[in-house]
């Protein structure tokens, strides 16, 4: 059996350094850890997993947990965050959260099997978080943040991108504003609504209360939510979605009464997802830059795995107004008050 | 330190049967299992997941490989998946294709950190299932199958499914019929293709070759193929596509020129995905069972897990048509010689 020493004599480096190699470790230059490489290649050394893991207690593997992968946005995320540690030679561990999966992040931490974890879905009161934070665990937030946790985090300026949609819709003489809002606990649902209705408040217009409806993230229940909108005999004359999946039940709810977009109603989501600009939502939207953030995030967590000592960090990233077609190629909306 | 014959006498078991519910082992019964981890997690047994892979040769973790996550099919194949193990009480490490992570994947099963694996994407000629095969290790190809490959499989009739939609256009009296085709290699692609085409001839129907368009299973292509198709002087009256996203990038294809479905053109896809049944494309469809075969898919594999003696099984599940408004809501249209 070839060993590491073996691999150390062929590539002219300590055998420190080819377990810094194993390890993943950034401290290792490019040039040198391709030469590890190409002599682990050539001698044939392929340690076994579970020995490496502990000798060198690396796993090579970082664990993503996220909580609903059928909502477009976790697959744009994840595609993302996959590229990323594929270029840093790291594999991905992915759990969906909900179910026993979440606890088993935690063990798989506890146990090595993964180097560190990014929480793509947190809500306060996340139990495997706070063990993980307790455990002194490298860990990541990306996406979704928590002003309590004491650790690295990456996420949009989502108070800043509600206030945009805000500027933009009082900018155009919308009066009959309704909020689909996402689920209470997310960071990004709150933030996008604190800014949302700071700065319509700040411009003198209001969100009424009955026009505020919640619509948890889903296409169902942001159409049924649309639905119940545009029956009212004040139908509001734009329409906010706490995210792009919820513009597109908004969207949908609407065709589904005949109603048309943008004509008799004005439609507004978050994310700017890919799908956003397919011609059957060409949906106005804020957008996030979701590759940048996820490379962030794994960067991140990479540094704090080669040093655990580090300050936690918090990056955020500016966000920004994507104008289409769902709102964009008509006049506000007249006002019905008498359907 | 608490050991595995602490935990064996607390629950009232051997200690080979603690070895056993560590493993994973299907030879366990519901009952019993309960019990011995009702006594680890009072006598607070956690086992070091690389010590313990190292004693078992089990990891409890199943690896699964999907080419394209951001195809809205496969995150709900995988959200099947996920939910099966689950409930087996596997863990799921994903792979990203196409990258360094299919290597990586193939590695993790040689080193032990994956019991098994699941192809969800495979094509002919993939070196890591071939090696996979050869080194006798468990594995599953979930709805992609391979006619070569000695291995278990589960997929959907695809022939069968391409048969489906050939009769329902003939019998609607459609003559101009287009086809936006997969990519070449995929068995889903090539299955779909041929029954249709089969299904077609028998019924005394051409199938133009100018209007088989090769569209990759993407929207962005699908929808550049729809508007070639439309833009001829000879347009089709009806568009199959090979998937559903396909079949959306196609309906904004019609869109973008000003095209109605299913007035002006009719359009059908394949799969059934939850965006299918949405407002916005209101798809008529062949449906595969995906949370069925999903789950038999993770069954078979964990059977092979505890015994890779047994012969290679294939599972094909019924596929079925689902009539929507992209293609029922209207006649057939007119064919229009000279736009």
């Amino acid at each position: 059996m070839v060993t590491s020493r073996q691999v150390a004599q062929l590539a002219g480096v300590s055998q420190a350094t080819v377990s810094r190699v194993l390890q993943g470790s950034l401290r290792v230059s490019g040039d040198t850890r391709q030469r590890v490489e190409a002599a682990m290649a050539q001698a044939g050394y392929r340690p076994h997993a579970a020995a490496r893991a502990m000798r060198t207690r690396r796993s090579g593997t970082v664990g993503v947990v996220v909580a609903d992968i059928t909502n477009p946005f976790y697959p744009q995320l994840l595609e993302a965050v996959s590229h990323a540690l594929d270029a840093a030679g790291q594999r991905m561990i992915l759990w969906n959260a909900g179910g026993p999966s979440e606890t088993s992040a935690l063990e798989a931490i506890g146990e090595g099997s993964v180097d560190g974890l990014v929480f793509t879905t947190i809500t306060e009161g996340s139990d495997p978080l706070e063990e993980a934070l307790q455990q002194d665990q490298p860990v990541v937030l990306l996406h979704r943040g928590l002003e309590s946790a004491r650790c690295d985090q990456v996420t949009n300026d989502n108070v800043a991108g509600g206030r945009l949609v805000a500027e933009y819709l009082a900018g155009h003489g919308h009066e009959r504003i309704a909020y689909l809002q996402g689920p209470e606990l997310p960071s990004t649902s709150r933030h996008r609504e604190r800014g949302f209705r700071e700065r319509l408040a700040e411009l003198g217009v209001a969100l009424a209360p009955e026009l505020t409806v919640r619509a948890h993230f889903s296409h169902d229940s942001a159409r049924r939510a649309m639905r119940g909108l545009l029956d009212r005999q004040d139908p509001p004359t734009a329409v906010f979605c706490a995210n792009d999946l919820t513009a597109f039940g908004a969207v949908d709810g609407a065709l589904s009464l005949g109603s048309h977009v943008p004509e008799d109603v004005w439609v507004l989501g978050y994310d700017d997802i890919e799908m956003a600009s397919w011609d059957s939502f060409d949906l106005t939207t804020v957008r996030q830059p979701i590759a940048e953030m996820a490379r962030t995030a794994v960067e991140l967590l990479l540094e704090r795995i080669d040093d655990r000592s580090l300050s936690p960090r918090r990056r955020k990233f500016p966000s920004e107004l994507v104008v289409r077609g769902s709102t964009a190629r008509a006049p506000v909306p007249v006002r019905a008050v008498d359907r």
